[in-house]
């Protein structure tokens, strides 16, 4: 869908747009203002996202970020969230960063519960995500 | 305090640093394995933030997400999580990217009402963001 997007074949009301990504209204906004920012050259997930365009998918968000700040869009913070797999709530599959304006009262939280593990438990943690880091392919 | 931990004066779980960017686990972690990624270079708030910074966060984010896919964490989805702002969750006023591991019924989820404007209201706010846009400064 997001290609039809891209390619102007499916309607969306974009908001900025540049030889690597596009940026379109959510159609299903958590809060008004809600976007979303996506890479042209389909990547379905960060597995298969280049490092490049990643940065540049945020290097948009971020600039949207503070046009919305500079907008006469209520938004007194804003949220980036990205979901990548369907355990994280990815229901499009081409890589999309939201950017999400907020104001207080708006309705919009995570909810989760944070838990407090000690020093040892984080830092067998920390461990095991730097082995996955060193044994990445490519 | 990340400046802190940047620094190393304050104790943390380290699982990734460069000349740009620092990555910790959370002491408050909504899953296992969820952590952070900063900029060493003190920015409060997106708007402090350079372009550059912002996408070197972005990048060490995205291989961190490979990473726990690749480790022996519990990982079958990663979401990216960002406050900017009181209003959107901000606690620590150093920019800071939240990298999640998810797997199936881990109790984390967003908790919003998504609505589902018409595409005279979806162009209307695109219009006022690109305005926001057009009139950044710098």
């Amino acid at each position: 869908m997001f290609c039809g997007i891209i390619a102007g074949e499916v309607p969306a009301s974009r908001v900025y747009e540049d030889d690597h990504v596009v940026a379109f209204m959510d159609v299903r906004p958590l809060t008004a203002g809600h976007l979303l920012v996506v890479p042209r050259a389909h990547a379905a997930s960060l597995e298969d996202l280049g490092v490049d365009p990643g940065m540049r998918v945020f290097a948009a968000a971020h600039q949207l970020a503070r046009a919305l700040r500079n907008s006469a869009v209520p938004c007194e913070g804003v949220n980036f969230f990205l979901a990548d797999g369907v355990a994280a709530g990815q229901e499009v599959f081409h890589v999309h960063l939201h950017v999400i304006p907020r104001t207080p009262g708006d309705g919009f939280r995570l909810k989760a519960k944070p838990r407090s593990p000690g020093r040892d438990e984080l830092d067998a943690t920390a461990e095991r995500v730097r082995e996955g880091m060193d044994s990445l392919p490519g």
